[in-house]
């Protein structure tokens, strides 16, 4: 059975040290007059987060992957045991008002906060983690855009964790391309709207864990127009909710069916036949696809946070057991008195290892500038600052929700492999963290879609604006400390290849707009997202062995935590950012070699040739 | 429900195109002996081969992942539904004999063929073809180093398909260390052995599709020395024979348990515990070690056709999907009668396919030449041919396993992201593939070892004789080709990238002498067979790209075939190839960065320093 710790030494290091969080928070009103900047208080929050989640979602990740959920012949489904008494503690415990207004019965604590709850939640129990994280981004979307009347109604059962959320978008025939979709909305004459259409893999969809759920649907408005532009965002309860605000008649909406999936058994994947459901217009009419992406980028982030979470937990416990098998000899023995020495000193195995650790805290860097970037854009006071946070976000969004689920997929197969055969059983746990990571990169806008996102829409969009700030920011750093005795060459290689992200960027941009079209932003983005992704990561490192040789020169290393963090620097940059080399070669080979003649490659005629 | 169709339109380009092989086999006796060195003869054997695999095994490969085997309280296990009833068909209509010994009933025909068979059963139903497939290592150990009295007796029944074998060398606390096992065997006066202990993980160890199974052991001799010295190779069947070589009395080896898996669900992974089971000793005393790698040779190259097969299988299939499923807009539009395009037309979704068609060709164009050497290793009359054909199949070997099972889980991978959300749902198959195809990577030696099989036993240990011998090969095929107008830049590439291979072998066999020792072979090792995969895949390529443009140049090429080999072959060297960029630094990178200090990076004290 697998084991999780919360890597809190390592957040409180990112939220202190890497990021100065409490003094930036402190510049920000909303946190200072919510009382929750204070650093003393953060970190009592995240270690009380740590027990909570070490205690109670741990011992539910198995149990969830073999029991899954089960739907009734009504409709209605039962998710696996244990998950509904955790969730009620987890309300009562206030934890699904971390970081939400307190208007509406929040805490109002910062999103470098929550972000970090999240990923504990993953790292302990995705499937678990799911139910309340998609009723995060139904409040984003209802608090942004709704109404006051809907906030008023919905939010604090939200916030409270009574009612959860969810997010309506995918059809059969409509996945990446919600243009199509065909669920309609007509006009009831009070007000509301009557639902009609059918939605699937609606995570969290139907379950038993709370006495409401609050889909957010997608619909297209009697009379609107095809495509993106006619779609509308609606609210539509399961239950109609009394004037009282609480839980009245059955709503028009059921389960019609869940998925038998490859993995986060323990969450509800539900098909939602909406059969003249009584929804609520969110937003303006027409405006659905906007106001979708309040929700979708709050999904982005947290997808990202499971590749993160599902990541560090699969290193955790290949750590752990690295440390125990012993199997084949070394020079020299470390257990001379036994037949075998621990794999752990296998540079191999080490190698395995040191790729979970570098990825998993880098990416916990990212995630955590990222989300403390968000508090920033919200609620910084300098408009400057609002809007240079706002730009950071826009770009860190895409990578962390691709870069993350990918490394966090691909620490998982690695993690598996140092368990051997025993990786391969279910008992040991890691191939389920296999099968559940696996999910990250493909829902909430695939990786290659959110490669898209970053390469065409945040970038070339907007004329390489975002990238030239964050690149100047990058070489501004590269330059000051090209001297330095131990991060040198770390920034070395980071200058270079963030020039080289410029330079790469220009030429994709002119054959874009020359002959190639769209086409060679597609043919370039997954590997472009994925150079970014280290470019970033590399900025990361290079600021935390910063830090830690400071320290460490300072002799201020008890523990070893700072050599820890410069060695791991320094085998990132040795063995995972030259990857680089290769992506920057497949990136400049564009679309050529992937124009290749229909009929002989594929066995596929186009119906119009270009 | 996944589909698939053997590509033997490929496999019969390879066969008589690029590996000539007809014309080899004729040179060797033993073939034109057996009268199977036909080329007409070897394609209808293909022929039927795929309707074979097609009709019988495809649709029985959703059934076994989902019922799985199910074990009795006796220790019987059934196998899933009609799994049985395809084993007669596969038996009666002769392939279980296929490259088997005429003299022991076998039909005599080359690796070459009954590779292609295992590659297409891999694709159809992978957790199937391993009961046939364990056969196979048992066959080859036991008619190599086999007493006659136990060749007689066993080979036909094993030939025939009547009995199965099985591989018996993991314990709990010996996987990859095979030096620790424990289990044991006593003579018993008569001479035969009495077999005492527990293997685990053994794939077919029990099943109901034979009337016997043929195990066989690694067990230490009573005084025999300690670690892989002390080792012999033993048979021990489930059923004693009757002396007319009918099954007799129950042996003392039963099945106490059958493992909950990841995939390959339809083979029981089986506890198997001896209690004095009567056994035979297969070839020398202590002497296991060697005997067993006859087995493990075989059983490394069939799980890379694992790899190859399900690679295969996943592509097909999301090239299908991916001609099927409208998403999007592309410009110039393809339907624009639809409200969208198929998403082939996306760059993105191309890479991924052409990425699982190249590696995939690749693939098959490595396994039959390492086939076709097998043959050539064994029944060439020529010994300096026999001797090039054994180095070339002991650098191949490893590369084989690790390579193709490596990017066979990668093109499972990719594949399934083809179909967004519904590659995760387990009705689609996908996810099936990926999950079965996981395993290759794990067992018959890890892809790790596999590197350090290559790197250190096949290459340092020899002084780089074999790698120089297939180095001059590839250099010797770069410079005749340098000029050329259509393959001059892929040799260019192909001989800078033997030369690098050729020098990153120097520099790790350097440090390996010195200080560094066996940690840099290990630290090395899984990227250098990376490495040298491309440069084997880049050298097969080229040719593969030489034959259709001289095809193509003679106007030869009907049906698109040799322009898409050209394209694909395009496609590796821009896309695909230059991972030898990073792998290259990452190589040279060496033990240094994972050499980090034990207590402070993983919390882990050695009991002794080095």
């Amino acid at each position: 059975m697998p084991t999780y710790k919360a890597p809190l030494r390592d957040i409180k290091f990112l939220m202190n040290e890497l990021l100065d969080a409490p003094s930036e928070l402190a510049q920000m009103p909303y946190y200072t007059q919510n009382d929750t900047a204070d650093a003393e208080l953060l970190s009592q929050v995240l270690d009380e987060a740590a027990r909570f989640v070490e205690g109670e979602l741990v011992p539910l990740n198995r149990v969830g992957d073999q029991e899954g959920c089960t739907r009734h012949d009504n409709g209605d489904v039962t998710t696996p045991t244990g998950f509904k008494a955790a969730y009620q503690k987890y309300t009562q415990a206030g934890w699904s008002a971390l970081d939400a207004d307190p208007t509406y019965g929040g805490q109002g604590m910062p999103h470098l906060i929550s972000n970090v709850l999240v990923e504990m939640m993953n790292s302990a129990n995705v499937a678990w983690a799911m139910y309340p994280g998609l009723s995060h981004g139904a409040y984003a979307a209802l608090h942004a855009v709704g109404s006051d009347e809907l906030k008023t109604l919905y939010l604090p059962k939200i916030v409270s964790g009574e009612w959860t959320g969810t997010m309506c978008l995918t059809e059969p025939h409509a996945g990446t391309d919600l243009g199509m979709i065909r669920t309609k909305a007509s006009e009831n004459g009070d007000g509301t709207y009557a639902i009609t259409g059918t939605k699937i893999f609606i995570s969290a969809g139907e379950h038993d864990m709370a006495e409401n759920i609050v889909h957010l649907v997608l619909a297209r408005l009697d009379g609107s127009p095809e495509g993106t532009k006619g779609i509308s965002l609606f609210l539509v309860p399961k239950f109609l909710p009394t004037a009282q605000g609480g839980v009245g008649e059955r709503n028009g909406v059921v389960c019609g069916s869940i998925e038998h999936k490859m993995g986060i058994n323990g969450n509800a994947t539900a098909v939602l036949n909406f059969d003249g459901a009584q929804g609520w217009l969110v937003g303006e009419v027409n405006k659905g696809m906007n106001h979708m992406f309040i929700m979708m980028n709050a999904a982005r982030l947290g997808t990202g946070l499971q590749g993160l979470g599902l990541g560090e937990v699969a290193y955790q416990n290949a750590l752990a057991y690295a440390k125990d098998r012993t199997q084949m000899r070394h020079e020299p023995r470390v257990n001379p008195a036994e037949q075998a020495d621990p794999i752990i000193v296998h540079p191999d195995v080490r190698r395995m290892l040191l790729t979970g650790k570098a990825y998993s805290e880098a990416g916990r860097a990212m995630a955590m500038w990222l989300a403390l970037s968000l508090d920033t854009e919200h609620h910084h006071p300098d408009e400057a600052r609002r809007k240079e946070a706002a730009d950071l976000v826009a770009l860190l969004t895409p990578i962390a929700k691709a870069f993350m689920t990918d490394n966090g997929f691909n620490i998982a197969v690695q993690s598996q492999q140092v368990f051997g055969g025993h990786g391969y059983i279910q008992e040991w746990g890691m191939e389920q963290f296999v099968r559940d990571a696996r999910i990250g990169q493909i829902y909430e806008g695939t990786n290659g879609i959110q490669a898209l996102d970053l390469l065409g829409r945040k970038i070339l969009m907007d004329g390489g604006r975002r990238l030239q700030k964050l690149a100047g920011t990058l070489q501004a750093f590269a330059e000051e400390h090209e001297g330095d005795e131990h991060i040198g060459d770390y920034v070395n290689q980071l200058g270079k290849a963030a020039q080289q992200l410029g330079s790469l960027t220009m030429v994709i941009g002119q054959k874009a707009m020359g002959e190639g079209g769209a086409d060679e932003v597609n043919a370039a983005a997954v590997d472009y997202l994925r150079f970014f992704g280290h470019v970033v990561y590399g900025y990361l490192w290079a600021r935390m062995a910063k830090i830690a040789h400071d320290k460490m020169d300072a002799g201020q290393d008890r523990d070893g935590f700072y050599l820890a963090k410069a060695q791991t620097a320094r085998f990132y940059f040795a063995k995972l950012f030259p990857e680089t080399k290769a992506l920057a070669a497949t990136i400049k080979a564009g679309n050529e070699t992937l124009a290749v003649d229909d009929r002989a490659v594929f066995g596929w005629e186009q119906l119009v040739t270009a």
